[in-house]
């Protein structure tokens, strides 16, 4: 197997499980003190993008995100990618619940939708395509960081905790546990996705080309 | 529309919307635990202005601050920048309002006033400043971390958790959520800003002077 | 004594006093939330990998693990590595023990048993050799951020919070403490733990030699 | 007033009041909760000292701690950096109260002592100061990193939470608030201080001097 397509699926596969993992950590340690949850999905989300990206990157560019392969890779390789992206974010979701004793595969029963979340997913992928494109020009040796930040953030300012990613999404309908969302309600939240990415490769085309 | 002006906007938009937004799922999630609350609160506002920061600075130097514009900008330019900085603060707290479904407009009325809160905008705005002075004399490239840390820092050491800017002062008077502030309020912390600003400047430029 | 025996040594004692210590202060003061006590244990031991193998990296290579110095460290010098490593361990639990007034060399009693904490540790032992073997072809610099940065997530979403060492496997099986182990559960960490970096040997040589 | 003198009044100021401060906000806000009092803490503390060894570290080396000035400074400037260090101390104190409303001087009364804390403390600062010697040596430009990382792993993982200053430790007498030590007990705590300073500088010659 190539090694781009292994360290897409890898990587996915390892960024699936930190964010259901560590949720399931989160909640079972919090005594439903949620706040104090979340803390420590975020700094093992944060924590293991900025390590993802630094050493997958050169191997395939580290998308594990449709949104970035469609939108900012190059064209002809996007269908293998995309693959290996959800396979590898499925089997994340179910090595998280391996390494914890539950049940394999889930069904997410957990409601994430309506305006303000789409909202939120649309600020956050928004942001995402943003920081990348801008961070890429501008300080590429950054962008592991940038992106980590943006997460870091988003897990907290935006309303639906900045999934802003399909193949993540997707695989977060196979949990119920403290990261799951409603499979019904994935769509929704990918559509918002995809919205909040094309407004910013607009704005952010704008911007560096403005420069020019 | 100029790119500085976009990514002024944007970038103050963002900002204040990481702070308010931040603020409210904090609150929401930390059943009581302020300290909790102000952890979330901080880690979002620190990873946001480290990356606003770094993308936003090649465009416009990334002020999103009245203080900054006015102290340390070119002079020109200020009308349209502090225009752009407040119309995109107060769109900041709009779409965070409009992310968790509460009113657009809100009207701060949380009290924060008197002597040891104004000391304390003022110690926020002198480090702010000083920050900035001697980072980018000293280390250009670490300003995004730097700026990032002293506001991590101040939210918990300054006894008004470093508002130190103006538009984000008056934006957080249309919230009435964790961030927000009484609107009354806001004149005496942004006089206190600027007093601690030019101490800062003169400081700084103090020490800048004598190693020439 | 030779400085790279002297850096491994001190090195290990000072790693495993961070983990046994941290976590004896934390369970101290969280009132039994034990989310927010190992927010204290993860932020300790984050920050302390990274200082150590900064500083030690130089003197010895900072390995502080037999995994580490088995699979991936010259094979000439192994067993006094070991050995010092063992010893610096077993001296950082005793460390801990004596700052915070306890019995100096307890028996650990906390069962970590089970298929589920199997996978985690090798799971976590394996994203460990990973970690360092291509962030050491990509980002030798950044190395001490990766390997901290993965411990980080490893506290949180490995379902055995990630020891992926055995000198601090052993080392944890003389505390009863936060971060102790029953002894008779320490093979099975081990086992797992050379599983998990054989993989990752095997997974990271097929990725590098691709792209050569 | 010589820039070197201003830049360790100045640092030594804000990195006490910003224990002091912080340890005040934390300790109202978090219900009891002390291990979240001290996540506050720590993150504050953290986040200035790299902050203000980066800016100030060009001006005046970024001393603020007399150990570090008599051990490893130059030998003529030691008594005014020394008074300076100790009258920015105090002031950060007196500005945190000043901050928070509080009794301008207060007389600390955490008993702080016995040898458990002692050993803590001499740890604290062996680390502390190892930390500079071969981070100086090693990678100069990541010290500000490199001490900030050894002061947040401190603070959990040392029973005495990491004082490891004696001008902070005497200013900390100063306070009756989350951070402060009752005055008969700094002396035991200096003591401790040289004590670990000085087999730390033994320990890093030796290491440093077998490298050349």
């Amino acid at each position: 197997m190539r090694a781009p397509l292994i360290a897409e699926g890898l990587g996915t596969c390892l960024l699936v499980c930190t964010v259901i993992g560590s949720g399931i950590m989160a909640e079972d340690l919090a005594n439903g003190n949620t706040a104090v949850a979340l803390l420590g999905n975020t700094a093992a989300t944060g924590a293991m993008l900025y390590l993802l990206i630094t050493i997958f990157g050169p191997l395939s560019g580290a998308h594990f995100n449709p949104v970035v392969t469609l939108l900012l890779g190059e064209r002809k390789n996007w269908v293998p990618f995309i693959a290996v992206q959800l396979i590898g974010a499925v089997a994340g979701a179910v090595l998280a619940h391996a390494m914890f004793g539950l049940d394999l595969i889930q069904v997410g029963l957990k409601p994430r939708t309506g305006i303000g979340q789409w909202i939120g997913e649309g600020v956050a992928t928004f942001g995402l395509i943003l920081t990348i494109m801008l961070g890429s020009r501008y300080k590429p040796e950054q962008v592991p960081a940038l992106v980590a930040m943006w997460i870091v953030a988003g897990y907290w300012f935006t309303s639906s905790t900045s999934f802003s990613n399909p193949a993540v999404t997707i695989a977060r309908g196979f949990t119920d546990s403290f990261a799951g969302i409603r499979m019904i309600d994935a769509p929704g939240f990918i559509i918002a996705q995809f919205a909040g990415a094309f407004a910013a490769k607009f704005v952010a085309s704008h911007l560096l080309s403005s420069q020019e």
